[in-house]
């Protein structure tokens, strides 16, 4: 199935990206969008070049000439969902994004954070044994944390107060799954809160 | 050059090991002694097998027959230095073992930790890019944190807490390392007292 634009084409902006290659961004969202959502629909085992072709309506070709390998559409469906959350960290709506009070925004990181790192779960798991690094994503976390931390008044080293309140949000995923995922979410946002009140030394 | 022995040779335990097992025992251990000293002094790089069979009095096919490659070398000096940690915090000397107040442990445990993940981060990288896990180690340390939150009347999701603890100590050279290492030991240990004293809820 394919859906032909019936909108006027808008007139290519000067220095703007020609048609041919708004199209292939807009192809190349559809195709993640439909990948992200069978991810969270049956989980990245479930999700095949094939299914994602038939959910996005084009050819298996397409989708394999924008991703090359399964393993490349996961990892761009996992860049994809962190794009949004930082988009969403960085100019969404409070209490997440800018506006509310630091530590509602704190509350706010650390409860969107866990939800995402226990929804892509198996996708981080398969992109760590790929060797692909989180290091961009750990980055981004840790100055977003360090920035809430000094708005709070905190004072230390920041770094490693950052590091100590991120673990329990990225690690038990990788190395204590076993222990942790038995663990509800809600009892382990919980558990973080209270980390988190410890650590800004909050009563 | 080797070094036969000229002491008589005790008389096996019955049920012990036979005396050849006990001989590649020795070997071994000699082997690592070597490769462990090799690597604090001159960082895993500047070690060969050719080095440690040098350093240790053997032929080069002897390291070769242990340890089969480079990378086995490496894994088992990792190892190694790691058992002997565990072994000095389950049954060493106070205060990193057994007999002293918890908080004297907990600092002594923070304080060693970090300086065995500093001296081998090289080591811990290699491992972790040829896919061995730290997952052991890794247990092992939260579950002697853990301990210790407990004896220090800690209330909570000690899992989480003994997470965040451990963090600092094991991640920065990981995956902040182009950060972190910036710092002197005593800089991190500072900041790591200051988050303990934060998590345990001490003045």
């Amino acid at each position: 199935m394919s859906h032909p634009s019936t909108e006027p084409q808008p007139l290519p902006l000067l220095g703007g990206p020609p048609p041919e290659r708004r199209d292939a961004a807009r192809n190349r969202e559809r195709l993640l969008d439909a990948a992200t959502e069978l991810v969270e629909r049956c989980g990245p085992r479930g999700v095949t070049m094939d299914a994602v072709a038939t959910a996005a309506g084009v050819g298996k070709g397409t989708v394999f000439r924008r991703f090359q390998s399964r393993e490349g559409l996961m990892a761009a469906v996992l860049d994809h969902s962190e794009t949004e959350w930082q988009a969403q960290v960085l100019s969404g709506p409070p209490p997440l994004g800018p506006g509310a009070d630091p530590w509602d925004r704190l509350l706010a990181f650390g409860r969107t954070r866990l939800e995402t790192t226990i929804l892509h779960a198996e996708l981080i798991r398969e992109a760590d044994r790929s060797g692909g690094s989180a290091g961009g994503a750990l980055a981004f976390a840790t100055a977003h944390v360090r920035h809430l931390l000094t708005q709070l008044g905190v004072e230390g080293n920041l770094t490693i107060l950052s590091t100590a309140l991120l673990a329990p949000l990225l690690l038990p995923l990788r190395e204590q799954q076993v222990d942790l995922e038995q663990f509800p979410v809600d009892r382990v946002y919980e558990g973080w809160v209270d980390l988190a009140r410890r650590v800004t030394r909050r009563p």
